[in-house]
């Protein structure tokens, strides 16, 4: 469709300054998608450089961030989402360096033959073109989109949020700088934040100047998202994450396991929220798991079967089941047996992550295979779901859905393909 | 995201009846996705059977869909569309056969590794789920759709629309005997012609029971879905599809491609549309290619310099440049090089097939690289750009977004991913 068309799609009339600010961003993309991967691999090594040596002036214009949001009392989650530190800072920088050492996606052959009348036909990789982001209160996102943006050769439009937005500010300064010195567009990585609120509903609304928009944030911004946007959107869900302990599993594992996926990091999407036990398993394991839980800070949501074997729980509500705590909150529930948990599953889980814990390869075969969620899981914790843990460098975010992209997205994710057919005249009969 | 959490994203009900059905089709994917492809390829070849066995059937339905048509003064590209004939029929059975000989998507392994810390890390390919389609006037699709949906482990959910409702509640019929016949679910195959076009409008809004959706036929039928879908949809576009002879083109090459291009099956998205030609080659080229297309019965909308070399033209406006006419109608412009049939096509192309034809490297290189089309050619027919003719069996539809598929759709767009992480006790540092 051509962009005169796509206007045409909605009757609104978009901003001219922000159709302006888009119309950029594709130039800049056009020129991306020819850039050599060495001078692409060279903008970033510039970024990691810079923001290293603009370490001390992001952590300043966090602060005020962070003050503001504890003025308005933003959730303690949020708070650690939105604050860079010296050692996020020098994570992103490394993550840069990681995504600079990988290979280009763009060019890669995916598939390719000879038809039976000679027509040569290969699938490439291609850049998106434009991609939109939208997210709120996680500068890190910032960093991240922009480089996996550049490697993948795409330009990128950023609504990072008022929580942010003088971090924001500054991050894009310093990334745009960094293009810009080793001669590449800074139109590449582009923020919309002075359009405020408006620019988010505009860029949903921007078909064919956008290509692809991914919101990344609470569920009810993904959801408003998701229902508005007229660009294709990829759904970065949140993470109702199971863990299911089986009849078999090893004691030690299961403590473990759940005290990693729900304790170390509360408040990210990969973060465990429902603990499912096999009955037979509930007065070996269970105990020890909760009482190291308890130790923990955690606060236990349960259903009466475990309240009978563990006193110190809240009794668990049936919001409990679909609630996605982000803090150091569980829900506990004993179930007869595989069925169940699956049933368990298939109602509440959001289709983000779920992992089982057993030695029994039926049991775990099945898990794998009837779970219908972006990563399944044995016998290790779902805080493993990370783009960075998966090698892929950073993310760009965790895909809930089924089209395009599921699970972590990398480069390969950021990627469109495009038919190449080259013949000497065929015609078809 | 839970189902029922799903249905609370919109405030409309959703008509009880519906539901069922759509529930009745997920049920149907939960079997499909885990049977073999021997047994899937029983219910391919029990299908191919079936449509020949009960060919008389089809053709007596879909002659009174044929004749309201005519009575209703439906177009002649879409009359075409609407007729299945024996040929078309035993074209449709022999697909199926294909089908059946392919490698089953479902399960392949697209990457994998050992995670430093020794994770077993699998991408691999799942079915979708449900698969929605509203298209119309094309009953081939309900053949198409299925065998492709069947192979890839997918339930379909059919919106054929009333223009060959006939037709379509033969062929669903035939469908589902064919499927129980093999001991697979007759659900896997359902209509919801009998819900009218509230249906189309309601399973647009079925988020989380329909995992995509693929609308097929009108530009506007189209639009309408991508505005108003809450479902994931994969838009297949039409084609203002572009053929530019280039100043070394061979002359009998343009000929017959550009003959090949907008004669063959006028009514269809990979017919050429509109003519670019280098200044330099149009004395040359020119009169021979446009004497050829009059004589095929043509319609030739040219601008001032093609009129100046071919008399039996008309004055081509700025309409005739984004319209996809789907009749023996054609666009001609005079450029003055590469860089200007470039722009052209940037500025009106549907991004669905451009060719080029050329003798000149520079200028195939520079249009297969900055053409930004699902297909880009040199030297051959844009009529290629089919599932057919790839080798894929059959196509589900031409995709003219970048997200997820691009270009024809065979098995593997059918198809999501999971990640499969085998660990022993793993946890996150």
């Amino acid at each position: 469709m051509s962009i005169t068309e796509a206007r045409g799609l909605e009757s609104e009339t978009l901003d001219p300054a922000l159709v302006a600010t888009l119309e950029r961003a594709k130039t800049a993309s056009r020129a991306l998608s020819t850039v050599t991967a060495d001078v692409k691999n060279r903008g970033l090594l510039a970024i990691a450089d810079a923001v290293r040596s603009n370490t001390a002036e992001i952590i300043r214009a966090n602060a005020v961030d962070l003050d503001r949001g504890r003025e308005n009392g933003l959730a303690a989650g949020l708070v650690d989402r939105l604050r860079l530190d010296e050692s996020r800072l020098e994570g992103l920088a490394t993550a840069t360096e990681l995504i600079a050492s990988l290979v280009d996606p763009v060019g890669e052959v995916l598939r390719g033959k000879v038809l039976p009348n000679g027509l040569q036909l290969t699938q490439v990789r291609v850049p998106f073109g434009v991609v939109g982001a939208i997210y709120e209160a996680r500068p890190n996102v910032t960093v991240d989109i922009a480089a996996l943006a550049l490697k993948s050769g795409n330009a990128v439009v950023l609504r990072g949020g008022s929580a942010a937005e003088d971090t924001n500010r500054v991050l894009v300064r310093v990334l745009q700088e960094a293009l810009e010195s080793v001669g590449l567009p800074r139109d590449a990585v582009q923020t919309i934040d002075e359009f405020g609120r408006r620019g988010a509903t505009e860029l949903m609304r921007a078909r064919g100047l956008v290509d692809v928009l991914i919101p990344r944030g609470s569920a009810q911004l993904i959801d408003t998202v998701v229902r508005e946007s007229k660009v294709p959107v990829i759904e970065t869900g949140a993470g109702v994450v199971h863990v299911f302990v089986d009849e078999s599993a090893d004691e030690g594992w299961a403590v473990d396991i759940v005290h990693n996926a729900k304790v170390q990091r509360p408040s990210v999407c990969n973060a465990l929220e429902t603990l499912l036990v096999h009955r037979s398993a509930a007065d070996r394991i269970l105990p020890s798991v909760l009482a190291d839980l308890r130790g923990a800070g955690v606060t236990i949501h349960a259903d009466e079967a475990t309240r009978a074997l563990f006193a110190d729980a809240v009794p668990a509500t049936d919001d409990d089941w679909s609630t996605e705590y982000m803090s150091l909150d569980i829900s506990v529930r004993i179930v007869d047996d595989l069925d169940a948990a699956l049933d368990h599953i298939r109602r509440y889980s959001t289709r983000h992550t779920e992992s089982i814990i057993s030695n029994d390869v039926r049991s775990t075969e099945r898990f794998l295979a009837e779970v219908d969620s972006a990563v399944v899981m044995v016998n290790a914790s779902t805080r493993f779901t990370d783009g960075g843990e998966f090698g892929f460098g950073a993310e760009v975010g965790i895909s809930t859905q089924k089209l395009h992209a599921r699970g972590p997205m990398g480069l390969p994710e950021l990627t469109s393909t495009k038919w190449i057919v080259r013949g000497a005249g065929q015609v078809r009969g």
